[in-house]
């Protein structure tokens, strides 16, 4: 065992430990969101441990979304392979009295870009037709925190006292959040 | 310059590079959150730089809020002082069809409680009295996300077409909550 | 097994994983430094396995100290909540013929100050009453090494020809210093 | 500057520092190797510095080879998006008298292989068609060591001397690998 | 067990676990290279585990070789005790239509030469009579890839197609150099 | 500028900034100790920056003593060439009531011996010939406290009130100590 998953005899490593199939098919986009992300990481293939990278193919259908998330312990690098994304990131907080800025940029095929580590990002189909990235990420184990989820679908729910607050609304409208709640289709 | 940082010449470094005055005085709480952060980190004392820790203190009024953020480069230990802390942390992304967890707690005066890096967390005055804590972060430069200001009050705003689908609300719901953006005192 | 600790399946991981009770009790001032460290690492804290970060609350009886010691694996970042402590440490060896600096500071309730990584460290209450202060290291294990049990008090001791010879003096003070141990409080 | 390149002050650092364009034009393969890489590190992108990881795609005509190389401070993830590639890294000398082991794969579009950091791999095109992958590397600036490069084509070159009891052949023949060498287009 | 090696119990450890014998034996020199290197890491010493460094003896024969090789994961630095070695490092690949640097030096007892890590080197004794070195590198289990033998000589070997074109020489010269293999001597 | 130490173009790099010569002379021993390092690291050997490995050689008269030190940034790994040493270490604090154990060896030439990163150390030749030792440390710049100064010699000293509570022995004790210091040879 290593970073809590078992570490083979090198004697009885075989070429299938470094090797997942399959990241040529569209993963399904029948959900609230309109996405899909396949992952292959240290769970998919086991060779990845402590070797610091992974990788996913995320699926658009119009307008789909991968909505805004954080990854706690990786920096994100994506490429465009179809289709047209809208994508951004917010930075973390600046000096007094200045908002949090939004880095936005239109990509196409071709485009690349990078989410620095543990900031809030998305990426959103605003085009007619599908879209295909592939996104890599810096860890083999680089977890997803989706925001709507982790704050208002969380189990137990977070307090009311501490949303509302939080968010500066009346309580209806963080019941109407919480009561949103989907299963999310990118997890680890 | 290290780290962006300018370093010192040994031979000029003095004592006060590794010294900050104030910690025992109570931010100010006037403030829709009513919470107050006051962070001693490589901007307050240069000598942090590389050492990789830092302090914060953080004030509540009855009902305060230190809400809900994140630390892209930190883990955080709390220890209470005085009051009565309603804390807790949301867990990344489970498996498939499982709900993010979160780990709560009521901390007293002495008790000690861990926000895992990069997790969404919060701490929360449920006392009819002031509450203090002090807070350590294993990073000179950890970085702080509110994360309501950060998805709803950046600049620019994030696109309501991604908001809408991301929380599943409609638009008069993420309207109300980008309204709603105030000036967060948890800056670094 | 992760850095020799158990590593619970995430499942049955629980809040209580994350929480340590008691801080706000002062540890035993009756022995002959006059001073108690209470620790809050991984050995208290399970949850803090990898996570880099530890507390630790000293207590100084009037003259108390918590004597010339280091912490191979961590910085240390202290804030004094009551009284007055005389705090310093010592830089490591400068260049030929220079003597080691002594960055020394008289802390009163609120000031912070920061002791490097492995640098020979100590804080002295050398007020008239009680004082506390609350410390944390950038490490979930840190390590203590008092300088004067390792040096003067190991098992078994160190030969009196090394000591006669680090210390250029003779060996009726070596025994005298030997003989002084005294168990110690700041453990891990 | 961080890492000897230049750091921007946050205030005017824009989202084209974190953007790159064009990796959807396959690369000139009209060279020696029938391959070509497309780099999208540090140096093309600015806001990748400290972040840990960079991408690249790879072109390859009919039998054409990204020859064996290794990376000194990344692992690499690769996709095949067209074609189909025999790829393979030799694992680092075991114990006394054993061989080196090879681990080799052939990939079709939508297979994944890591190659493990520091490890001698190859990808070579065995289809009669154009073949296309996505890397990505665990460094914003991992290096590449072209091996017939590094060993036959260093200028000044290695001494026959070494080459010949290195490879236990006559000097003919390393002067015949000598005369072979071609600029790489794989450079960082 | 932490990386893979078994970690004891602090209370069992004991001097020995940190403690190797015979460094000043001369390895056996009949063999093709004329040379022989004597590893003191982690497998040797098993107190080395975590700790980052190991160290190497390294024995020539007159004109005997320590071919070039990597160390994936080690920087290495060495002090001639005997006799002449012509040592030398080759650069990562430059810019496009650069060739990569050789940087080499004739030593002589008591120079240092530094191999950073992942960079192909060799050490060839020049002279007369017998030299000896001592080698330090910066992990406990730092590697060793012989470039001739992981790519002449693994089992299974890789495809002469792939070699023939790695190398631009015709499939004799591949089979020549394939023919040559030799048990290694430099192994973990 | 990296590590707050010059960093070249790697155009005008030569072999001479990873090379150091003159390890083969003995150092001076006429001084208090009968002991001589000489450091070849990052001040001597410029290329060596962010490589993580440095070498020394020390040099002991009859009784000679490179006393006890620690290494703030560095495990050390030592190989005696010529003569009979004294080694030891002293393990951190462990457990309440339990002494600190010294882990000591008498070692003979082709003896290695490792001293764990921030350990109070020393090496002490109980022969009647000089010995010499080769050390290697996991730093470029890993720092040397030597105790007996730091404690009992910087300047400004230690208060005496702190060091006869530390050490629990009277103020002329304290006194003779602090009076006798010397210039130390370990400088970095």
């Amino acid at each position: 065992f290593v970073n809590g998953k078992i570490c083979k005899d090198p004697k009885v490593v075989k070429p299938e430990d470094f090797f997942f199939q399959g990241l040529n098919k569209p993963g399904s986009l029948s959900n609230p969101l309109g996405s899909n992300v396949t992952q292959v990481n240290v769970n998919q293939i086991p060779g990845l441990n402590t070797l610091g990278i992974s990788l996913a193919r995320i699926d658009f259908a119009p307008y789909g979304l991968n909505p805004p998330h954080t990854h706690p312990r990786a920096t994100e690098i994506l490429v465009v392979l179809e289709g047209t994304l809208l994508v951004g990131f917010v930075t973390s907080n600046p000096a007094m009295n200045m908002k949090n800025r939004l880095f936005t940029k239109v990509l196409n095929p071709g485009d690349v870009f990078v989410f620095p580590q543990g900031l809030i990002h998305f990426q959103f189909n605003n085009g007619k037709t599908n879209a295909v990235a592939i996104a890599s990420l810096s860890s083999q184990n680089p977890g997803v925190i989706t925001i709507a989820n982790a704050v208002f679908g969380s189990d137990p729910p977070i307090s009311p006292a501490v949303l509302t607050k939080a968010f500066q609304v009346d309580n209806n409208v963080i019941k109407y959040l919480q009561s949103q709640f989907w299963w999310d289709n990118n997890y680890p």
